[in-house]
């Protein structure tokens, strides 16, 4: 189990931490062998910290920006106690724009900064700002305790998929855990609860190129909780799925389009064509958070194109020739047709989606 | 074009270089940074080079061991030049056996050791070593300068796939190349041969983990040619087939069983399931000397399970938590009903395989 020795008290592991004005992130670039928490105390270093993936995941990336910004209003009421929501207003906005741009394919980042705004909306130019401050920071407590919470039931619905008594294989792809969640997580939360339910036998991690999250933080959190697992190459996943009895695969998302399809790492597309192949059947656990109502399919969903050090360098350490044309799109597009079922906190959805999500997720 | 400054004179350029005695391999571990030929004297020294992949790929590794075989009896006539066969024979098999074990799934292996075999069955026990060593050097020789034609004619045969006048944009996996072959290359022959062909648009080059062998050694023998290529991860391979147009899939082969199943680089299967879920032909490009015809399926291929530390480590440093169960599968077979074609130096065989591998393979 988690052991946390810090005196912050918490529930489930996570990797963020909030107090008034101090927001810590473990810096999920040095795990699973250096365990670091930083500290943000502006709002710049909080976006940078989410442009360089110091946390990574949609949920825990809106969880921290909805963080950065009870950060920046934190500062604004303490550079000036008595001042009012109109002296701070357009650095709000600013602050919000500046999130905006650092990851553009996880929903849950606009979403998080939807919500602050909501309440933002709330205030009028002469409203206090200890009283728009407080309202903020504890929005963002909200948004970070329900995600929890959602993963919890997340997994929870999981567990009707597997019958009593049945234990099942399962393969992930990329770490969509804890680390990736306000704590429990969304593919990893299904596992979890699989585990405590004893209806989990074995999980195969896929080490999830370029930037590894599989093999440094997927296969770190199934040891913290001796949940057995078998780390593979991203390539080798085939030859598992015909050679080793996989009973299913769960990945998470970074945002679902209104018909089912489905954006997550690259990587999740391939693992979709390969687990129909093989009659495996092929889950999403996705908070509802995910969904996105305004784009209609998934080709409307902006893919990331990260920086192509990712693949030409490790540790800094030049790997291909110099010279070279490098693709590294962060992540594809799963078309509905592929996905046996979305498991959200309200229910497992299947297909076709379109009618239950926006029924489920339009609420 | 590849430019060659030593004064062993070369038609192609190839990842080996023997003189009598003097077996000499570039070192592929440390390419594409740095370009060193390490030199091996003795039987042992080249079986451990093509155990830690000083050299890989399947007819690379034959040749590899055919100049192995002609050093160890180099060295024994050059201890004693008035020696017979009967004194060195003993040793003759106990080198084959070594070399045998050095790499279970490359058939090319067996194959070149059994051609020398066959050499040492003319001989008898009175046969002077002068003769028997000239009559190995030569074998060995052939092989190599037999591998060259192979490859060039392998390429050629490719042309008919590509109307004249059309582009295509071929992607590949790990590396088929010069480097994998005596020269020129398999995969990467038959896009050499469509680029002077004016028959190539774009070639998309998978990295191939754990090894990286197409980050490392692909791309840097198509840079070296002005072929214009893209490197990508494994797992991007699927987003790139969906969203960018990829015309035809070429990869090589280690061993094709009777039935046409194919055992290739790990993701091999991988690739080929991505092809035809995207109606892109997939082709392998082998030699007759990959065809196994003793083996009637692909479930009677060994598969070499590699060290974990390719996955676990990079460059010697650790990546992965400690205490981690991890499978290395080094190759994965694709069934013969996923492979459109197989290129060879005779002909393009197409599907059913069986009765065209027994007539031509078989010979």
């Amino acid at each position: 189990m988690w052991k946390d020795k810090n005196t912050w008290e918490v529930k489930l592991f996570s990797p963020i931490r909030y107090n008034p004005g101090n927001l810590k992130l473990i810096d999920q670039r040095v795990l699973p062998l250096e365990t670091t928490w930083l500290s943000y105390q502006d709002l710049e270093s909080a976006a940078v910290a989410i442009e360089e993936m110091v946390v990574r995941g949609a949920p825990a990336i809106g969880c921290t920006a909805a963080f950065g910004l009870a950060v920046d209003i934190y500062n604004a009421y303490n550079s000036n106690k008595d001042s009012k929501w109109l002296n701070y207003k357009e650095q709000f906005y600013l602050a919000c724009d500046r999130l905006s741009k650092t990851r553009p394919t996880a929903v849950n980042l606009f979403a998080a900064i939807n919500e602050i705004k909501e309440v933002a909306q709330t205030f009028d130019d002469t409203t206090p700002l200890s009283k728009a401050y407080n309202l903020v920071e504890n929005k963002a407590m909200e948004i970070f305790e329900k995600d929890q919470q959602t993963c919890l039931q997340i997994g929870e619905n999981s567990l009707s998929l597997v019958e009593d008594g049945e234990k099942v294989t399962v393969l992930t792809h990329c770490n969509a855990g804890a680390l990736a969640t306000a704590g429990y997580g969304t593919a990893l939360g299904v596992i979890r609860s699989l585990h405590k339910a004893s209806k989990l036998k074995h999980v195969y991690a896929d080490e999830t190129r370029p930037y590894l999250q599989g093999a440094r933080l997927t296969v770190y959190e199934l040891l913290e909780e001796n949940i057995p697992c078998t780390l593979n190459t991203d390539s080798a996943a085939a030859y598992i799925m015909s050679e080793k009895k996989v009973d299913m695969i769960v990945v998470g998302a970074d945002r679902i389009a209104a018909n089912g399809d489905t954006a997550n790492k690259v990587g999740t597309y391939m693992l979709a064509i390969l687990a129909k192949h093989h009659g495996i059947p092929f889950y999403i656990a996705a908070p509802l958070s995910t969904f996105d109502l305004s784009i209609q399919s998934g080709a409307e969903i902006p893919i990331e194109m990260r920086t192509t050090k990712e693949i030409s360098h490790f540790n800094n350490k030049q790997v291909t020739p110099n010279g070279l044309d490098i693709i590294n799109p962060s992540f594809d597009v799963t078309p509905n047709e592929l996905i046996t079922g979305i498991i959200t906190e309200k229910k497992v959805l299947k297909p076709p989606f379109k009618e239950d999500i926006r029924t489920i997720a339009g609420q």
